[in-house]
Parts: C-alpha cells; sequence; structure tokens
C-alpha cells in the first residue's frame, strides 16, 4: 500500500467516474438529507475526501456532460445555443447537433497510455450517428443516448433506443421496461451488471480501463428495482437514491475484491442540481442552497462530490477547494501521465496537488456560472458575483414551471432576465450559503472584491473563444428513429421528411 | 466494557446534557453544514446515536428549557402566556414569573439516587430568587438567569447578573465581557471550564452527576474567544459553533481520560431552530427547512441531537424515531433507575429502548408543536398537519423581522394567524421535508392521514390540562437591580418602584 499523498508512478491508476443525473448537492446523508438513506456513499467519503465546494459548468445535463469529457466551458466547446439570451440548451431527440469532431474527449486521451474506456448510461452528446461514444473516444457502450422520456407511440416520435456499442439492443419501454405508474425499472441493476462486468474484465486482462458510470435513476421519470420500491422515506425520488448508492457500495467493493482499490481512482459526483420543479416525490434536494436545475444560484450547479482512493487520499478528508467537472478531465489525464492539448483553452485544472495532499489549495480559482451563451455570475473564494439573474419566465412560472419551489429573494430570484454587469449581486457564501442577503455597494467589503473579481471576468471575457453552437438546429428526421442495429431487431421506423427549424429554447 | 444495547444495571450512570442555544439543525457538519466545521460533534455521531427527528417543544428559548427539566409540555408546566393568541413568551428581565414551585425538575428528581446536579451557562427559567436553579434541585450553578443582550447603562434597565450558585458574581459586559463589536468573548471557554471541573470532582468523589451544560455563544449577539474569532468560513456565528464543537470534543475527551466515557450517557442538542431573523453572520442554518425559531414550522423545531454512551449505545447508529426534548426528563429517570412522578401528566417518553437498541421504534408517537397557548401542528410519522399557520404580522414584516428570509409558500408561510383547524395543511416530511407541497385534500392519502391524526389531537385536547401560565406580567422592579450578593460586590442598583403590566408579547 503506497503512502497516502504519494502518486503511484509505476502504473497509471483506473479512472471511475460516477454521474448521477440530477441528483442534488443535499441528497447524500454526508451532506444533510434528513432521511440519510446513502450509508455507502457516507462510508466513501469517510474513506475518502469530500469535496463540499464542487461545481458543475452548466445547469443542465448534456453542457454538463459535454464540459466534464473535453475539460472545457460549453461556450467553448458548442454544448450551447445562440437561439436565444441565456438559454439552457439539451439534446432533446430533435437535435440535430452534438458534440463537434474538434473536441478531443478524455476516453481518446487516455488511449495514448492504453486505457479501455466504456460508458454505461447516459450519454445525451448527440444521438446522431456521428455523434455517439464509440465515434468519440470509447470502446464499450451500454446505454442510451437521451434522456428515458416516454412512452411514446413511435408514430410522432419514437421511443428511445439503449445501445450496447454501436447498436441498438431495444428501446426503453419496449423491451427496457420503465413502468410509469409503479415507477418499476431495472435499468439500474443492468447498469450496476455492466459496470461490474467490465471492471471485471480489466482486472482480469490487467488493462489501465476508464469507466464512466452514468446511471439515470434520479432524472424525472424517476424509476427504481422492485426490491427498492417503497424502502425510503422519499418516495420515489428516495427509493432511486438507494438503489444507487447501494451500487456505488457494490462497485467499491468489487475493487477491493480484486485487489485493485489501491490502483483506481473513484470520483462521485452529479451533473446538475435537483430539479425542482418536478416535485416532491421526483425531485432530490439542494439541502440549504437557492433553486435548483436551470438555474446559476446554487442549488442550480454546486454538486456532491467525493474522490476515493485507497493509500493515496487520505480517508475522512474534507477539501474546500473550488473545483469543477471539467477539472475531471485534467485530473485524470494527471493521473495518467498524459499531457493535456495544448491547442486550446482548458477550463478544467489538475486536482492532484489538492486530492493527495490535503492541505493544498489552488488559490485564485473562479468558478463561471454560465446559462448558455451567458456569463451569469462568478465565484472567486467565498464570494459570488451575480452579473445576471433569472429564473424563469412569468409566463412558465405561471403554469406551474418553478424552478425555485417555496424560495423568493426579492431582486436575486428574478422573473425576468435581469442584468447587474454595472452592479453585481455579491453574496459571502461562506456566511449565507443560501444566496439571501446580497451585500451592500456601500461596503468596502463589496468594493474590495468587485475590484477583485472584475479583472478576471474582463480577461475571461476578452480571451474567450467561443465555440460554433451545436444545439440552434432542431429537426423531426433527425429522431431516433431507425439507429444503427434496428435492422437486426426489425425495430426500424420510417423517417420523416427533413424540415428543420430553430429549436426553442423556453428558459 | 459492556455490550451495546445492554443497560448497566449496577450504578446509574452520569447524565451529560447539552444544550446548545438557537442552534440549528443543518448547523452540525453530519447534517449538512457546507463549511463542516464540527469534527468533533461529527465525531460523537459516529461514536453514538443520530437522532434526525428530534423536536424541541417550543421554537423559543425558555420555554423550551422548561420543558426539558420539567419533561411536560410548557401548556402544562405554565412556561406560556394568554395575554394573546399563539403569541411566543420567555423571560426578559420584565417578566414577574417563572418555573412553577409545582414543578417538580430533573435535578430535583435525580437526588433520589444521589446525583449532584449543575447547571452551567443559561437558565432562562425565571431570574427572581424563588425560581433561580439552586430553587429548582440544582446543587450548583455558574451562570445566567437571562439572555446576554446588552450592553445596558444600569440605568433604565441593569447588565444581566452572572452567578456562581445562589450569588452573582458580576455581570455581563462588566466582569464578563463581551465586545459588541468585535464579537469577542471567553465565555464559552470559563463554560467549559466549569463543566470540566464539575466532572473531574465528581469522579473523584465517585458520585454520580447531571451536569446541564448549557452554554449560549450562538444566540445573538453571537460571541467567541480570540483564538476562534475568523476562524470559519461562515463569519462570527460560525467561530462560535467551532469554538463550541471544541468544547464537546474536550469533554467528551475528559470522560475517556477519566474512564468515566462507558459510565456517562451524554445527549447533545438545541433548544429551538436557527434564529434565521438575527441575519447572515449572528444566525445559524436550519438546513433544508422551512423558516426558523419563533415558529412551528420544521426550521423552527427540529433539532439536530446526538446521542453518546460508549459500549451502551452502538457506534454510527441514526434512529429515525420520533423524540422531544422532554423525552431527556423521561430518559434519564429512567437510566438512573427512578420512577417518574406519577401524579401529573408526563409528555416525555422513555427512550432507552430506542438507545440501546436501535433497532427499537416506540410507534404512533406523535409531536405536539405549540406557539403559546395554541397548538399548532401535529407530526406522526411522516406525515405532518398544521392546524394553524403564522410567521409573524405584517407589521413586524415591514420593520424588516423576517423568521423565513427568502423563503414563502403560499399559504403556508402566512402573516397572519390562519385557522386551519377544519381542514390541516398536511405535509408528507419524508418526501417534502421543506413543507413546499401541502397534500391535497382530494386525495385518499389525505383523508387516511387526517382520519389517523384527527382522534390523537382530539384526545390531547380534550385530556389537556392547561398550567397556571407564568409569563403573563411584567414589571420594571423585577428586573436584576440587585441580585443576591450584589452586596458584597457593591454591585446593587436601586429598585424602582412596582408597577406591574401584562406583557406585550409581538409574535
Ligand atoms: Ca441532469
Ligand atoms: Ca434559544
Amino acid at each position: 500500500i503506497s503512502q497516502p499523498g504519494r502518486l503511484a508512478a509505476a502504473s497509471p491508476p483506473n479512472v471511475i467516474i460516477m454521474l448521477m443525473d440530477d441528483m442534488g448537492w443535499g441528497d447524500l446523508g454526508v451532506l444533510g438529507q434528513p432521511s440519510k438513506e446513502t450509508p455507502n456513499l457516507d462510508a466513501m467519503a469517510a474513506q475518502g475526501m469530500l469535496l463540499p465546494n464542487f461545481y458543475t459548468a452548466n445547469p443542465l445535463c448534456s453542457p454538463s456532460r459535454a464540459a466534464l469529457l473535453t475539460g472545457r466551458l460549453p461556450v467553448r466547446n458548442g454544448f450551447y445555443t445562440t437561439n436565444g439570451h441565456a438559454r439552457n440548451a439539451y439534446t432533446p431527440q430533435e437535435i440535430v447537433g452534438g458534440i463537434s469532431q474538434d473536441e478531443i474527449l478524455l476516453p481518446l486521451m487516455l488511449k495514448k497510455k492504453g486505457y479501455v474506456s466504456k460508458i454505461v448510461g447516459k450519454w445525451h452528446l448527440g444521438h446522431r450517428a456521428q455523434y455517439l461514444p464509440l465515434k468519440n473516444g470509447f470502446d464499450e457502450w451500454f446505454g442510451a443516448p437521451n434522456c428515458h422520456f416516454g412512452p411514446y407511440n413511435n408514430s410522432g416520435r419514437p421511443n428511445i433506443p439503449v445501445y450496447h456499442n454501436s447498436e441498438m439492443v431495444g428501446r426503453y419501454y419496449e423491451e427496457f421496461s420503465i413502468n410509469r405508474k409503479t415507477g418499476e425499472s431495472n435499468l439500474t441493476q443492468i447498469y450496476l451488471q455492466e459496470g461490474l462486468d467490465f471492471i471485471n474484465q480489466q482486472s482480469l486482462a490487467q488493462r489501465p480501463f476508464f469507466l464512466y458510470w452514468a446511471p439515470d435513476a434520479t432524472h424525472a421519470p424517476v424509476y427504481a428495482s422492485r426490491r427498492f420500491l417503497g424502502k425510503s422515506q422519499r418516495g420515489r425520488y428516495g427509493d432511486a437514491v438507494m438503489e444507487l448508492d447501494n451500487s456505488v457500495g457494490q462497485i467499491l467493493s468489487r475493487l477491493r475484491t480484486l485487489g485493485i482499490e489501491n490502483s483506481t481512482f473513484v470520483f462521485f459526483t452529479s451533473d446538475n442540481g435537483a430539479a425542482l420543479m418536478s416535485g416532491p416525490s421526483e425531485s432530490g434536494s439542494n439541502g440549504p442552497f437557492l433553486c435548483g436545475k436551470e438555474t446559476t444560484y446554487e442549488g442550480g450547479m454546486r454538486e456532491p462530490a467525493i474522490a476515493w482512493w485507497p493509500g493515496h487520499i487520505t480517508a475522512g478528508t474534507v477539501n474546500f477547494q473550488l473545483s469543477s467537472v471539467m477539472d475531471l478531465y485534467t485530473t485524470s489525464l494527471s493521473l495518467a501521465g498524459i499531457s493535456p492539448p495544448d491547442d486550446r483553452a482548458l477550463d478544467g485544472l489538475d486536482l492532484t496537488p489538492v486530492l493527495l495532499n490535503s492541505s493544498h489549495v489552488l488559490h485564485h480559482r473562479p468558478i463561471f456560472y454560465y446559462r448558455g451563451n451567458e456569463l451569469m455570475a462568478v465565484r472567486l473564494g467565498q464570494y459570488k458575483a451575480h452579473y445576471w439573474t433569472w429564473t424563469n419566465s412569468l409566463d412558465e412560472l405561471k403554469k406551474g414551471v418553478n424552478f425555485c419551489p417555496g424560495q423568493e429573494v426579492a431582486g436575486v430570484t428574478t422573473h425576468e432576465q435581469k442584468e447587474h454587469t454595472l452592479q453585481p449581486l455579491i453574496f459571502h457564501l461562506g456566511r449565507d450559503p443560501g444566496e439571501k442577503f446580497p451585500i451592500s455597494v456601500l461596503t468596502k467589503e463589496y468594493q474590495d472584491v468587485l475590484s477583485r473579481i472584475s479583472p478576471i471576468v474582463d480577461h475571461h471575457k476578452k480571451t474567450l473563444v467561443a465555440g460554433i453552437p451545436q444545439l440552434n438546429m432542431c429537426d423531426v428526421a433527425v429522431m431516433n428513429w431507425a439507429p444503427a442495429g434496428c435492422e437486426k431487431l426489425g425495430k426500424c421506423l420510417k423517417v420523416p421528411t427533413s424540415s428543420p427549424w430553430k429549436c426553442k429554447w423556453p428558459h
């Protein structure tokens, strides 16, 4: 066993990134969920490092996942839209675009050191053939390109295909059942088994591996296996959390059984804040934070995060480093001993000094909170400055779409896009993690903070080279009508005539 | 070392109750405070039992403390007012009343088995001579009868006296300094030392003891010692929490050093929810719960709670038992092998079966949420029914007194006293700990729950014998002008003419 704090230089470690879907910061027992339903994750934190200041790059699925796998802000890697100002865009079935071929995804980089890579679960970086995982460096895939919305009648809209590597093996609500009434589905068990089998195989073959384990049971419609349904105090959502927690426990346990726990770096996090608009039984908790998914308040972008690597990361540590999903790219490359691409701007930092020496801090590291094409807010140290505030439109709110149920902070949770670029709203997230008490502009504290943040924002804006937006165009013809492999199954559907339009992003 | 789950029958254990002041459920690392500033309390939970469903009996200091020490609801023990409907009353300096001589406080009961009892810190059960701790069963006291408000000029209002046993030894802001500007005070260190010395002495003398350790550093004006000031990420409030956490660690460590950890039952909790109206630097966190101190929403009454007794309570357990500060009375007596008084209604239950056998649950145990003379809400299992809702008046709100900053749930956080007795608002606290989504009255779930809660409420109301309200009358003459011991110190102030009035309780 290596000493904590020392990198095993000889052979690079395996990397497992466990990415949850719409799970909130406050959904873990160790982060205060009152039902304390995550004993395995709590134990993982006790054996590893908890990072309470870990962020996603965008408050929704697709851009967050694109940022993780490219180490770059969505505004750079193209996973955003310019169809409207500050609009959240993702990859529904009608999206034409996907991850740009100019981006170099983590599994492709890891090949340089012989890593075998598998994604299990949700992809969400584009579902057309050219955008799929095996075109982007992954060697294996079991899962789906889009969210498990449905069921659809396969005429106006096809059900989402489930892929094994490059070919579909069935569809959600058909071969892969999700009971919308009871919430029963065994998908998490399938995804668990896929993960465990991959670990077994690579361990046996003594090949370094990258497992990107991305189950989506906590994304509405929330589901769980029969033996977990009704087990939690929270209803269906808590049941899903319990099943995922159980799966995490089984994966870590398998690493120990195989004797590779000291040579496998595992990171657990989520892609965005809890989707509070999904109501009490289908959404999680953002703990003490403001609002949730789709917003750039803390509830939308701060994520649960645990790093685990026995023998290397000191057990039971808490590190307050400001960190991001994009750091997982850079950090994984660093662990593998691979230099990151030098022909492009990267937003991820190498966290290994922080992970391996818990007293190390990367100071002056800002966190950028984007929504679509707009920089909404910036965090520096304990301070967060909002340059734009917006929940959603009053029209949407009136229709019952509420991103901040039960929360309302005057002038902060605004229902119109409100610009504060000349005089940003500034909060101290230590004293005020809930973003309820803006610091008075008349104070020295405000002026001091602003004078430190402003040059960082100016520099960021001035030097930013925005990528070509990939999420502007929609077309029913691009839906999952006839994915590769559909012939063998007799599941090809008729493709309608192409008729592209500019996608409309409501928020 | 005894087996966990077995009571040491031979000699009754020492009892230490650590009661914090205005500390919120969400202020502990183990309960999700993002700054994770309570390593000692987190360790205490890991070595003992965490009770996430532990409640106070009233959402403010005096009645909560009276309930703890009598095992009875304030509406029974007289610690309430009838001057207005559903008003929170306590013991400011002008209060005439105090704890009724008909009540039998815990230390008096414990004398039956030879316990020596000490209170360290805030009393708040009445400051006139006849109401003080040594008149109510305590053998020793170091602390103050009222909150540490001030400084006063000793003409309109005297500074609060600090007592050693039956005599004052100085006053806050005079001999016992609190710097309102810097927040510096060494009071917690004094209280820690008083606690440690008492433990040492009783341990040496081999006498069973009861220590009621009630520091008030987290009650506004919040204070901390110099070496803790500026240490937390949260400002002054977090500094106070860090000092209290450090003190808890020292007390538990002392028990181990003395070899009495297996014969000392320790319980940590707080007297009411975080005082959100005190703003970002002087108030704590109620985690995911609604509102705070003064209210009967979860944020006002759910408390952090840890039971610790190595060798008896299984380490690292979480028990969801609905439990209450009033249970500490009954449980302490049970541990000491003393029968509780049989001539009066007790609201506390004996938690020893739950504590010693973590799988044991006391089913069907309701929690009553009172505000003054009104039963505002009842919890049964996961369900909570609100019969009355009120934050505070619109007038107070307009003056900036906000019990729910940043939170607003239509029809729930009402600014007038709103009656729902015919059709209570019902929440499922598992799915919806934040009380944001009332269950529709049209559902079977609502009707089922109501049919189970209604008979419990009816029975409670029918059989309740309300005590004589002790907190109705005020008088400047009763203030701390000339407490016992003031002569020796030359600190007696002139007592003004008595002129009693009915106290006005604004909320
Ligand atoms: Ca998501
Ligand atoms: Ca209090």
